[in-house]
C-alpha cells in the first residue's frame, strides 16, 4: 500500500500527480491519496467576508481558528471545490476515484478539543466554539472495501469526533495515520519544496536520507507547515510505515521519482 | 429499498428528516438519500460575484447555466457545504453516513450536452462551455457495497459524463434513476409543499392518489421545479419503482408519514 499526501499549494503539478497515479493504479498498485486545501480556504474565506485567523498552541503549533462558519467554508473548499476537482481529474484519466472526507463513514475519527489553549498575538486565550481535533483512528474497513472493489480513494479533512461532529484535522497527520493503519510500504508527502531542507528555503541543502531511528532529531530543521509534516512522519515511522518520503510535487512523475529515491527518504 | 429525495429549500425540517431516517435505518430498512442545493448555490454564487443565470430549453424546462466557474461553485455548495452538513447530522444521530457525489465512482453517469439549444429572455441561443447532462446509468454496485456494509449513502449531484467530466445533473431525476435501478419499494420526494397540487399554491387542492397508468396525465399540474419532479416520477414508475410519493418535508416524521399514505401517492 502506498499513501500519497498532496498539499493545497498552487504550484503543485496536479496533472503530473494525476498521470503518475493513473500509471501506478493501472499497474495494480494499491494506493490512495489524501489532499489538503489551506491556501484556497484562506482565499474563499476572504471572498465570503470571514477572513482566516490563526492561533498558536502552547506547544508552538500554528492552526486555523475554526468556528462554525469557518468549518462550513473549510468543507466547501476541501470537500467541494478541491476534492471534486481531484476526483474529476482522476476520472478523466481513467482512474475510478471516490472522494470522501474523514467525516464520511468516520474514516478519520478522533477527539474534538473542547477548549483550546492558545496564544493569539502572544496573549494567552482559551477558545470555545472551536471545531478542531486530532485523528486517533482510521476506518480501514471502508477504505479496504473500496480498494478491493478497484476504486481509488481520494480523502480530505474534516474528520469526525466520537460524537459525530465534523472536526478540522490536520491533513498531514491524517495521512500519516492512514499509512500507519495500513502498515504502508510508503507514505509520499508531496509539497512545493524538494524535501526537508537543512537550511530552509535553500533547496541545495536538501537532506537526502534520515535513518528511521533518528527521525526525531530532524524536527529541528522543520519550519512552519513542515513541522506537522515531520511530526506525522515520525509518528508514521513509529507505527510501522516502512518508508516516509518528503518529495517535490512540482516536477514530472513526482510519485515515481519519490519511490525511486528522490526527496528526503526516512527509512 | 427506499430512496429519499430532499430538495435544497430552507424551510425543510432537516432535523425531523434526520430523526426519521435514523429510526428507519435502526430498524434495518435499506435506504439512501439524494439531496439538492439550488437555493444555497444561488446565494453563494451571488456572494462570490458570479450570480446565477437560468436558461429555458426548447421543450420548456428551466435549468442553470453551468459554465466552469458555476460548476465549481455548485460543487462547493452541493458536495461541500450541504453534503457534509447532512452527513454530520446523520453521524450525530448515530447513522454511519457516507456522502458521495454522482461523480465519485461514477454513481450518476450520463451524457454531457455538448451544445445546449436554449432560450435566454425569449431569444434562441446555442450554449457551449456548458457542463450539464442527464443521468443514464447508476453505479448500483458501489451503492450496494456500502449498503451491505451498513453505511447510509448520502448522494448529490454533479454526475460524471462518459469521459469522466463533472456534469450538472438534475437531482430529482438522478434520485428517480437510483430508485429505478434498485426497483425500489418507494421513492419519497420531500419538498416544501404537501404534494402535487391541482391548483398551485393552494395546499387544499392536494392530489392524494394517482394511478400509475395515469401518471403522465398529471404533468399538467406541475409548475416550475415540480415539472422535473413529476417527470422523474413518471420515469421511475415506468421503470419498475413500486410507489412514488410527493410529500411534505416541513413536518415531523416526514418519511414515515409519506410511507403511511401521506402526500401524493403514485402507485
Amino acid at each position: 500500500m502506498i499513501v500519497i499526501k498532496v498539499g493545497g499549494g498552487k504550484d503543485l503539478n496536479i496533472d503530473a500527480i494525476v498521470a503518475d497515479v493513473a500509471a501506478l493504479h493501472a499497474a495494480g498498485k494499491p494506493l490512495l491519496l489524501v489532499h489538503g486545501g489551506a491556501e484556497t480556504t484562506n482565499e474563499v474565506a476572504e471572498q465570503l467576508g470571514h477572513p482566516p485567523e490563526f492561533v498558536t498552541s502552547e506547544s508552538g503549533y500554528v492552526s486555523r481558528r475554526t468556528d462554525r462558519r469557518t468549518l462550513e467554508i473549510f468543507e466547501m473548499v476541501y470537500c467541494g471545490q478541491l476534492n471534486k476537482m481531484w476526483v474529476e481529474k482522476f476520472q478523466r484519466a481513467g482512474v475510478n476515484a471516490v472522494g470522501l472526507s474523514g467525516l464520511d463513514g468516520r474514516i478519520f475519527e478522533g477527539k474534538r478539543k473542547d477548549t483550546l489553549r492558545v496564544r493569539i498575538n502572544g496573549k494567552r486565550a482559551v477558545l470555545r466554539d472551536d471545531w478542531t481535533g486530532t485523528v486517533e483512528r482510521v476506518n480501514t474497513g471502508l477504505l479496504q472495501l473500496l480498494l478491493d472493489a478497484g476504486y481509488f480513494p481520494v480523502l480530505t479533512p474534516p474528520g469526525a469526533s466520537e460524537q459525530g461532529e465534523a472536526i478540522n484535522v490536520d491533513g498531514d497527520r491524517a495521512a500519516a495515520m492512514v499509512a500507519a493503519a495500513f502498515h504502508a510500504e510508503a507514505l509520499v508527502i508531496l509539497s512545493n519544496v524538494p524535501g526537508l531542507l537543512r537550511n530552509y528555503p535553500d533547496e541545495s541543502t536538501l537532506i537526502r536520507a534520515i535513518p528511521r531511528a533518528k527521525a526525531d532529531d530532524f524536527m529541528q530543521y522543520a519550519e512552519g507547515r513542515m513541522k506537522k509534516k515531520v511530526m506525522g512522519a515520525v509518528e508514521a515511522i513509529g507505527e510501522g510505515v516502512q518508508r516516509v518520503i518528503f518529495a517535490d510535487g512540482r516536477i514530472e512523475s513526482p510519485i515515481s521519482q519519490a519511490l525511486a529515491g528522490g526527496g528526503t527518504q526516512i527509512a
